[in-house]
């Protein structure tokens, strides 16, 4: 059995008094010793720099709405925390709620104009979208598809850093599609582009919101072709075939791209299956 | 062997002069009796409505550019065709080229000026990306990640109807992804809210770029588990299960949609499977 979802995404009309609220800013969630979700009559009283409100949808039943602020400004009793310290936390229903808070936020601040004329943007009631009435265009929430991949050959997986990396770590390799293309176009000129190898037999894995800051990431394995590694300039610091045996340090544990290594090891050695989380 | 692709995608320098160019406006793409790639110096003797102008990449090894216009407007000796008429059509190489071209359109008009504060943002060179010098941001084509589905109980599948459709045409459920999900979630929720049915064991079957405007569609299969078909007011003008022995007029074949209704029945049937058309 699955456990219920807290969460669920709804368009919530603001012209309603009460529920609760969450608050981002540019320096991520306003967070208080009771978590992240305020009295939104209680938020109303303080002087925040809204830019703009959301209703977002229901945890455990009760209302979420979302403020946007300009920026994020001290609160008395109340810290800021980024969304990635909330992925690293232990509280997966609440970084559920934050994810989502955050792509609406992003989408927020970067459609108040429309890009066609100039003019304002306005919210469509009842709708997750901005309109702009001069032009008639409609702007909804971006998501960007992006394509992780697991090469292997045999009991070698490759792995690569980039510069923006922790120290140490290595993950694999990763990219946004263009126009035109398929997942599989993608991953095929992500792999030549990053460390010029060729791959086959390309299957998908599973796919997740990675909402740094609105991609949905959809993960494949794909076996070594032909080609020797030559990692692409600035994008790829280093590039390496590891031994399943004798791993570096991989990336976080909730990563989609943590679940294709662990799928492969559990593969190769006969072990159970990881389960991709949400 | 795979026959070698045409078309290859680029950022040209558009201080450079010569080579070809195709020609994008509210008609659709420029067509006269050599086809859409126009000489690009020729094109420049014309007073055409150019609202930018982009290096999109090569074709048989020569530069394409693409011109945007305001709107398209009357060209002695060539008219106006739609993209989809451009699908519909037996060029898949020059279609690869004007998907393409629609796509880098759609978002150079919408990109005009940046969305965060209405300002004019600015092609950056070497890079397809427009730029907002106030606010440090910048606006990539947009991919709109799509889910679509086939449904099925074993020799029946799910097909429906949108009032859009042509008439006498079903296909499969399909539906753009909404932030925070992955594509399973939503596979899911798309089809509780087309037909409130619920779905298992979903499977990702292959991908295809749709850009009509920019979708990259997603094409899954899953089976039936329970639930009776309601379908969704406004959006589905009639669902019905079909007997695979028996079936309605089908979309289109060279899309996703048709792939995903072929590849089951020639499960079914142990005929050869279908090759997705890219």
């Amino acid at each position: 059995m699955t456990r219920p979802r807290r969460w669920s995404t709804a368009v919530l009309d603001t012209q309603k008094v009460g529920g609760m609220a969450v608050v981002h800013g540019d320096q991520g969630f306003l967070l208080d010793g009771n978590g992240v979700m305020f009295s939104r009559e209680w938020l109303k009283h303080l002087d925040l720099p809204v830019v703009s409100e959301h209703g977002i949808g229901h945890f455990d039943g009760e209302p979420v709405y979302l403020l946007v602020l300009e920026k994020s400004v001290p609160v008395e009793g109340a810290g800021w925390q980024t969304l990635r310290q909330f992925m690293m936390g232990d509280d997966a229903d609440v970084y559920q709620v934050l994810a989502y808070a955050a792509q609406i936020s992003t989408w927020a601040r970067e459609h108040r104009f429309c890009g066609n004329c100039g003019r304002r943007a306005e919210q469509v009631p009842g709708e997750r979208a901005m309109h702009c009435a001069h032009c008639e265009l409609r702007y909804y929430p971006r998501i960007s598809p992006s394509m992780i991949v697991l090469i292997t050959r045999g009991d070698e997986v490759l792995l690569a850093r980039s510069p923006r990396f922790v120290t140490g770590v290595y993950s694999t390799l990763a990219g946004f599609a263009e126009p035109g293309e398929s997942a599989e176009d993608c991953v095929r000129r992500e792999v030549m582009e990053e460390v010029q190898l060729k791959v086959r037999n390309i299957q998908y894995k599973g796919s997740q919101c990675w909402p740094f800051p609105h991609s949905m990431m959809l993960g494949f394995h794909a076996e070594y072709e032909s080609g020797e590694i030559v990692p692409q300039a600035d994008e790829i610091e280093d590039a390496q075939w590891f031994s399943i045996h004798d791993m570096p340090t991989l990336p976080a544990s909730r990563s989609i791209a943590r679940y294709l290594i662990e799928l492969y090891l559990a593969q190769r050695s006969g072990a159970a299956e990881p389960v991709l989380p949400g």
